[in-house]
């Protein structure tokens, strides 16, 4: 299957619709999910286009990794978490939801389960306030 | 937290330890997860050692995904999979439970629940048969 230049994500990419971004480089950017499966569940979106893993250039794909690495370090800071549980879907039978390559990066407190993905939309003022709490924790670093 | 030499993924790696290898390169070694959460379910280990994703070197980190997704095609093709999903733990509250990075490789199938993580050991004949048939799919790439 095809890219389709019309993903929400590569509008967030482009600017033509907002997220609340915590941090871009020159490879990829980082949101907050929407619909979180803990506070600080983050999105590291890198700015070349495929649909996901499995059609991604290999060198973009490792191109983008430190970035996820330092997004799963800063949320780790920023909620104060144990650990930190990546996960990446590839096609609808995988769970992916939106069709541009993306890592999920949540912060795990010990005996804390996570919550559906794709479930509820979390309220935009706690966004704004964990996105807050993302951004002091990556200007630290 | 600092990484333990003793781990059985760092036997596996020595050879120390017996494991269903389907894939060898100079970075990273993969293997059947003996208790998989659907068949095929495989593990990308890297040589390098690190705890998990918080300690890696970044470039080691980058350089190990290009494996990740050549597995990635690999169980797709041999479990005729709709698709894939990733998965990568980091520390006990992330449900980590070997302390050396690996990145879970599942092949999904439309409407088809995955068993939950650390489940039932599988048949050695049927990790046997699986693996085959990874490294079959490897073979024609």
């Amino acid at each position: 299957m095809s890219y389709d230049p019309d993903n929400i994500f590569a509008k967030i990419l482009s600017g033509d619709f907002p997220a609340h971004k915590v941090y871009e480089d020159d490879v990829a950017i980082a949101i907050l999910d929407i619909m979180p499966q803990a506070a600080g569940h983050t999105l590291v979106i890198p700015k070349a286009a495929s649909r996901n893993l499995l059609d991604a250039d290999a060198n973009d794909l490792a191109q983008m990794m430190p970035t996820v690495q330092k997004i799963a370090h800063a949320v780790k800071t920023a909620f104060a978490a144990d650990g930190v549980h990546l996960q990446q879907f590839n096609e609808a039978a995988a769970g992916q939801t939106v069709f541009h390559l993306h890592f999920h990066v949540i912060p795990r407190h010990d005996g804390v389960a996570v919550k559906p993905h794709s479930g509820d939309m979390e309220d935009q003022d706690v966004l704004v306030a964990h996105a807050e709490k993302i951004k002091a924790a990556l200007a630290k670093t």
